[in-house]
């Protein structure tokens, strides 16, 4: 077997990404929410979906996990943007920015387990809002 | 308008991403790539696709970027591994690693940009094989 040919090459849609999981937060909507996580966000629960929670095995209150959200109520075809939505900025490409609004809106939180209650993950601090689908969860870096 | 109306909670697949850019670089295959990025790996090249190349406005070397890719040779239905392919040590979730097989296979890379080259920027190191599709870019912590 040529391991050495590139699969990945291939065009086409990628994904399709699952849901693993929800945001459940008091924020309720984009005008509640800090730009970012340690601009004094709320904790949160994670509600990862049944079948996925033995995903989970192994964590610990205290440990630090990045989650990586969809964030779909971003706009997908702006390109460039004023950083931190401060117009006397100029504008710059999204992917000089942290913006939500880029091409594929996957937003990055490094959070800390608070406590864990079965599939149900107390975690914080977390500017996403209520109803935010979690794609992703992986441990801090220096982890596993 | 009611904004508070979390419409991130309907059901169906989320998506669909888009390759924004492709990974270039002399690792071939799985067998030649290190684990993580600093352990060994090599600079690459990440070629954006022009109609995105304008969301790059902004970027210079010796920025730190976050790379987001798809990992489309990872077992998406693993849902525990041992740490570090280490058969010694223990299964656990695959969310309390940083294992390439999980449910969405979203690989995260801390990289600094070596130069520019109109849409190709020389990044590293980094541990992704040639071909492996980028879905977002981010600028690193600290940026704007």
């Amino acid at each position: 077997m040529d391991t050495s040919t590139p699969s990945t090459d291939a065009q086409g849609p990628l994904g399709p990404l699952v849901r693993i999981g929800t945001i459940r937060s008091t924020l309720r909507s984009l005008a509640d929410a800090p730009r970012q996580g340690d601009e004094g966000a709320p904790d949160a629960w994670l509600e990862v979906e049944p079948g996925f929670a033995p995903a989970l095995d192994g964590l610990r209150a205290g440990d630090t996990l990045v989650l990586i959200t969809w964030l779909d109520r971003a706009n997908r075809d702006v390109l460039a943007t004023h950083p931190r939505n401060d117009t006397a900025l100029p504008l710059i490409g999204v992917f000089a920015t942290r913006s939500p609004d880029r091409p594929n809106p996957l937003g990055l939180h490094h959070v800390t387990i608070r406590h864990i209650e079965g599939p149900r993950l107390r975690i914080g601090p977390i500017e996403a809002i209520d109803g935010t689908p979690v794609v992703d969860v992986k441990i801090g870096w220096g982890g596993s």
